[in-house]
């Protein structure tokens, strides 16, 4: 038997940057780093600069032999086939081989899967979820993605695109989602981007009433500000959080009585609203669960940072690549 | 080593009768029979007349010795602790420990699960998901039902209740469940007794459109009817199966982003409406999906006759009984 290779490496691919490090068998993140996505259309480039980017980290840990392999999570990643499949986000268009060619490259095994699917595993194994075999984690940032754990396993589907929870359609001919023409999905609500977007609809309903969002010009009002407002008191700004916590919660009730989950973990930019938004997401998911699933299910906030938990979840992936069994 | 054990026990319970088998390792039912569960409202004699049943079928096949185990699927049946818990359509009220109690009577191991559960393992061993790792199977009749499977496994969730994709919330504010007080559920729409509530909305909404349906009395209008109308042309009957096909797939579209099934599976007396259902179910279901999940998902009519489905299933929770190890 050969010595246990000590090292893993994660990469968070995002729409802007890839961060990645060192991940030891502990959870334990070094070298940390980060790379432009946004920079080149060639997805060949990216990989010699990845490559280039991680050459001094690889030799301070006493180089590739230490390396057991990489893990990645992208958007619209695939665990089956390693690809990016049609990321919106991202500039390398079409169907994108990445794992393969970061296996390439490297000369190590390259596992893959979809950010959301990397945060949940992350979770799983070093943050909010340690111990627990059934939950579902719902991030909610730009786009609202998710990453579903049954009988302790990632549940992927027969194609490797299942949990796609920020897609499933919470009111029938609601809210038009721009990047998919689909109408009332869970995205359109509860993102960052779908907060934004109530709030301007409440602004415009409610013409009348005070608020301080009214001096925020149109492009530059986020979700941030809406949230400060809130917090300072502001009538419109404090029920966009209801009706955002509303939408959430029902969401979550047909969640749980599809999985039965001991959690839901939150995690993301928009949880920083914490209770204004946590307390309307609690009353309506108990309101909409069969009694054989109230009270039961922990809401939870993510315990890690956000760009760790996806840089844990996709280095973990690599301590489940099989070796190669001796011939 | 012990001879392999050649038979187990299923048993289906329903709100009137359970459906009983010998079934061997081919998934062969053989020495059927039925018991009345609506009798008496103690499950222990429920547990006498179901020991006295099996006798002779027992005998035949060579004696207790031959049993592996019991399976048992009920609804509202939990894996974990063996329990029908609070099932509103059985005369044993409360947490009934079934499990517990048929083991000691029959002095063989027992296991049980919720009936669409137990349906879902009997399509996947012995059905029309043979070979299939990734499906859900929806149960169409009195209520919805349904099993979810993933990774090859049933998905029972922390607590062993999930998979009540019939209470989920379809249309928000939509129609009253009486029994659950809940609104808007997939089964207020898509089950048989929905479909009849359709068709009574509609014959009153539409007071100049004939149809066969009004010569037919409130009390005696049942989803059979509405088929048998809806066959024969007439217009009211047909919209009712394009309304409830339309409800249909649009939850199916949400549940295949949650698992991504490969197929989903059918099952129950609505399904004899064939394609009156299927058609608007298809298009529905496609059209609330992302492009990345269309035009994938086979969608299917169980290929077991309904009783049978949930014997075997039953009965299949036996062969994965874990034998105790010598000691």
């Amino acid at each position: 038997m050969e010595a246990p290779l000590e090292y893993a490496i994660g990469i968070d691919i995002g729409g802007t940057t890839a961060k990645f490090g060192i991940v030891n068998h502990r959870g334990e993140i070094s070298h940390r780093g980060k790379l432009a996505t946004n920079k080149h259309t060639d997805v060949n480039i990216f990989i010699d600069e990845l490559h280039n980017a991680l050459q001094p980290a690889i030799k301070e840990v006493g180089g590739l032999e230490m390396i057991k392999g990489i893990g990645v999570g992208a958007p619209n990643g695939n665990y089956y086939n390693g690809t990016i499949e049609f990321a919106p986000n991202l500039l390398w268009r079409g169907v994108i081989p990445l794992a393969k060619l970061i296996s390439d490259k490297f000369d190590k095994p390259c596992t893959l899967t979809n950010d959301a699917n990397a945060a949940a595993v992350g979770e799983m194994m070093y943050g909010a979820a340690r111990g627990m075999k059934d939950f579902i984690m719902i991030t909610l940032g730009t786009g609202v993605g998710s990453g579903i754990i049954a009988n302790g396993q990632l549940i992927l589907g027969h194609d490797g695109f299942a949990g796609e929870l920020g897609h499933t359609v919470i009111r029938p001919k609601g809210r038009l989602h721009p990047g998919t023409g689909m109408h009332g999905t869970l995205e359109t609500y509860a993102s960052a981007t779908g907060i934004v977007e109530t709030a301007k609809e409440m602004l415009e309903d409610n013409p009348k009433q005070k608020s301080v969002l009214r001096k925020i010009s149109a492009k530059k009002l986020d979700s941030k500000a809406v949230y400060e407002a809130a917090i300072e008191g502001d009538k419109i700004a404090k029920e966009v959080f209801k009706f955002t916590g509303q939408i959430l919660g029902e969401a979550l009730a047909n969640f749980v009585m599809f999985s039965s989950p001991e959690a839901i973990i939150l995690f993301g930019g928009v949880i920083k609203a914490g209770k204004l938004l946590m307390n309307p997401v609690k009353k309506h998911m108990e309101k909409n669960l069969l009694p054989i699933f109230q009270n039961k299910v922990k809401l939870l906030f993510s315990e890690l940072k956000e760009s760790d938990a996806a840089i844990l979840g996709a280095s973990a992936l690599v301590w489940e690549i099989k070796e190669k069994q001796p011939e």
